[in-house]
């Protein structure tokens, strides 16, 4: 039986088990589904078991008690070819939180298949995109006729990517025996340029957060006796924020561009070649009325090559409803930064403190909390992985791959270099799916050919000669 | 009987009744207090029946339905003397929103007397400084033996003044004809400078508000996806609100100072002339660590007589626990404007209107909702009725008048204005009382030398020539 013939064969089976697993709300930031996050791996490793892998456990990440973490699931299956490549396939099995009245149609996770569309939270972010690596193993082994994978397969699906995979590394590091030595890190946690356009992501941004609070009088001040005579602590923040970036959209921070590694002519030419419909874009975007950023840069890479800040929330002062004449107390700032290679999170954060204390006035007070940060991880296009991830996905899609980049930011640079083995992405997401947001869904039909793409990689890795292999 | 005999035979009595008012939680800015209100006015009516006004009347405002207004309370006394001097008086029977919650020590409404200090909200603001004028006229007739007061005197007690008064200026227009020929008005409802240190106010600030709201994408955006290639509403609310201000702490609108009228010589060396204790100030100040504000003005001349901008608020995107790395759809800014003579609060919001529409950027669309304003006022520190408090006060204390202004604003501008008679500020409030703050309350002796300056001051008004009235 041919691949495809496999995949096609098993689309509604493969629908229900993936419907069954969105209706297990693994929402990892909210404290209140920590047993629901751990359901779902549970159900994750049984599929696993069922596919075939001989091994499939829960992992336990963290240390007891308040630090402990949710699990991940490992699961793997040695190829019967020895000498054959090791592969290691990431992705994640908790999702961003959702409810209806987010502006959801549907209940988010009461996840429904209506006209070759799955509907739920994680349809796309990420269940959808382990779940196709389950039928793209039963293909291979269909269409081979083999008892094992042509590559030897570990799945390593993580349950915190959504909270920022605060203890994954530690993970990683932890089980790096167990893990064994490894040629291949395969990434299915990205998106693709178009439905009918393929493409492989070649690196993802970075990621560090802080919150700054600045503190005035210890208590909120009637803006009549007191207005004009002390320090407002808003006025501080907004003072502090809009210095952050130049005229040019620049940001100010000092050395923030020293580790930045420029965009190659070749990347610059590769991100021109792509069929980028601003307006089509700008309407992805929110309907956002206008482009805009880093002057001397186009828009795709302002959102994949270049670092950025954004201010994600602020608050402070009398919020609620008709006025309040006051200078308030407090105001708080929750801020991240997207870093592309080879900035340091821990950098930034220590330039963003100095630049924060510099700019304080006098009677104000800061206390800054960094969140934990991710570094920017890039993958060759000309490596023996991308070479081959681009064929298996040109045979499954029967269109040329174009080359990406993505804007969002994971564990990936923790990956590479804790397991010492080259990144691969293979993803069909999209970022019309509305990951993160109301409404997320997935095209069945894309997660076929992702089973086919993966399928086929197995394949065409197989025969890469050991000695080019981690290029 | 003395006057200040008088007072203080029935001082029990009144501290029993202004506890009384007090438990009446007048809360103007809280929809569900709106017959709280209305009891308040009803309470004060009565008392001033009682007292001995042969008119005392609960007065609604605004029109029926939606648009409803709060009651204030009028009450008038002929003078026996033909051609007596016509003297308003103004203050308000609402109070600020206070709950046990906000950090009080005992319950707001539960007023208590302790140790000479009567405690609960509205206590100095402003029903203490409203009662003690019922106990002034008792006093002045237990004194002279008349039936009369030696001036006409009418009362009118407003019931939204911690709204932003506004159907106030509706209500002194409608009832313009009945309110008479007025020679004074005669505002009890601002503070003097310490409780040894009487004081007369002689200008309160304007007020202008608006609520600035920034809009772009439809939709909070995932920052990786698209941070840095559309506009952040949170980056173009902060450019904009630190742009307000320039280095010297001057607000940068277009015109602002253009109807300032610059504090004379004079007024700068009555000023200079308190004996100002910055470090009290700041204490009271919330602990504020440093002073701050306008270049080339003292702290007192900052918060009584310069002008200034404030941001009371501001909120946009994600202000809960943890990071969510988003850029938000909307940023909103609560602003007022404390002004000073002759500043209109229509020409300050046009003059914001402008500026915040010429710094938003292209993509972020802008909403600006007025809120109702208030102009600023004077009293002549050598007019007629000024010269009469300034002595009546002096017998009341025993010790010599300063002046001062009042950061604050209220609806005092309408009052001159539309009734055409100058303000006289007698006031026995003190910064220190924590009004607006938990934990509110008046010294029952401060109170006292309240009711007697009032009563002083309606002999030495009685015998000012009509010539020279309204100078």
């Amino acid at each position: 039986m041919e691949v495809r013939e496999c995949v096609e064969a098993h689309a509604a089976e493969f629908a229900q088990s993936l419907c069954e697993w969105l209706a297990i709300p693994s929402v990892s930031a909210d404290p209140a589904r920590r047993d629901d996050v751990r359901r779902s791996a549970r159900w994750l490793a049984d599929y696993l078991r069922q596919t075939g892998f001989p091994v499939a456990e829960v992992w336990e990440t963290g240390t007891s008690g308040e630090a402990a973490g949710l699990p991940a699931v490992y699961a793997h299956w040695p190829s019967g070819n020895p000498g054959a490549p090791r592969v290691l396939i990431y992705g994640h099995h908790d999702v961003q939180p959702a409810a209806l009245s987010d502006g959801w149609d549907y209940e988010p996770f009461e996840p429904t298949e209506r006209d070759g569309k799955i509907f739920g939270r994680g349809a796309s972010d990420d269940k959808g995109q382990v779940l196709f690596h389950a039928l793209g193993i039963r293909a291979s082994l269909a269409s081979s006729g083999a008892q094992a994978p042509p590559v030897t397969i570990t799945m390593l699906i993580e349950g915190e990517e959504e909270s920022g995979s605060p203890h994954f590394a530690g993970l990683l590091r932890a089980r790096r025996e167990q893990l064994g030595d490894l040629d291949y890190v395969v990434i299915s946690d990205t998106t693709m340029w178009a439905a009918d356009i393929p493409s492989i992501c070649t690196g993802m941004r970075g990621l560090a957060e802080a919150e700054i609070t600045l503190s005035g009088p210890s208590r909120d001040l009637h803006s009549g006796a007191f207005g004009g005579g002390v320090p407002n602590p808003v006025h501080a923040l907004a003072d502090l924020l809009s210095g952050l970036h130049d005229d040019d959209g620049r940001i100010t921070l000092p050395g923030f561009y020293d580790d930045v590694v420029p965009l190659t002519d070749t990347e610059r030419e590769l991100i021109a070649k792509l069929p980028f419909d601003e307006g089509a874009w700008l309407h992805d975007a929110g309907d956002s009325q206008a482009a805009a950023g880093e002057q001397g840069f186009s828009t795709l890479e302002r959102v994949w090559a270049r670092p950025t800040a954004e201010v994600n929330g602020i608050w402070g002062g009398h919020t609620g409803p008709g006025p309040k004449t006051i200078v308030p107390k407090e105001a708080h700032a929750k801020l991240s930064f997207r870093l592309v290679a080879d900035q340091a999170p821990d950098k930034v954060l220590r330039a963003l403190e100095e630049y924060v204390r510099a700019s304080t006035p006098e009677g104000i007070t800061v206390t800054i909390k960094p969140g934990p940060g991710q570094r920017a991880c890039r993958a060759a296009i000309d490596s023996p992985g991308v070479t081959a991830a681009r064929a298996a996905m040109e045979r499954a899609f029967g269109a040329t791959v174009l080359f990406t980049k993505e804007g969002g930011s994971g564990p990936e640079a923790d990956l590479a270099d804790i397991l010492g083995a080259p990144l691969v992405f293979v993803a069909v997401g999209l970022d019309a799916d509305r990951i993160h947001a109301p409404n997320e869904y997935v095209d069945l039909s894309r997660l076929l050919r992702g089973a086919e793409t993966a399928a086929y990689l197995w394949e065409e890795l197989s025969s890469t000669p050991a000695a080019t292999r981690k290029g």
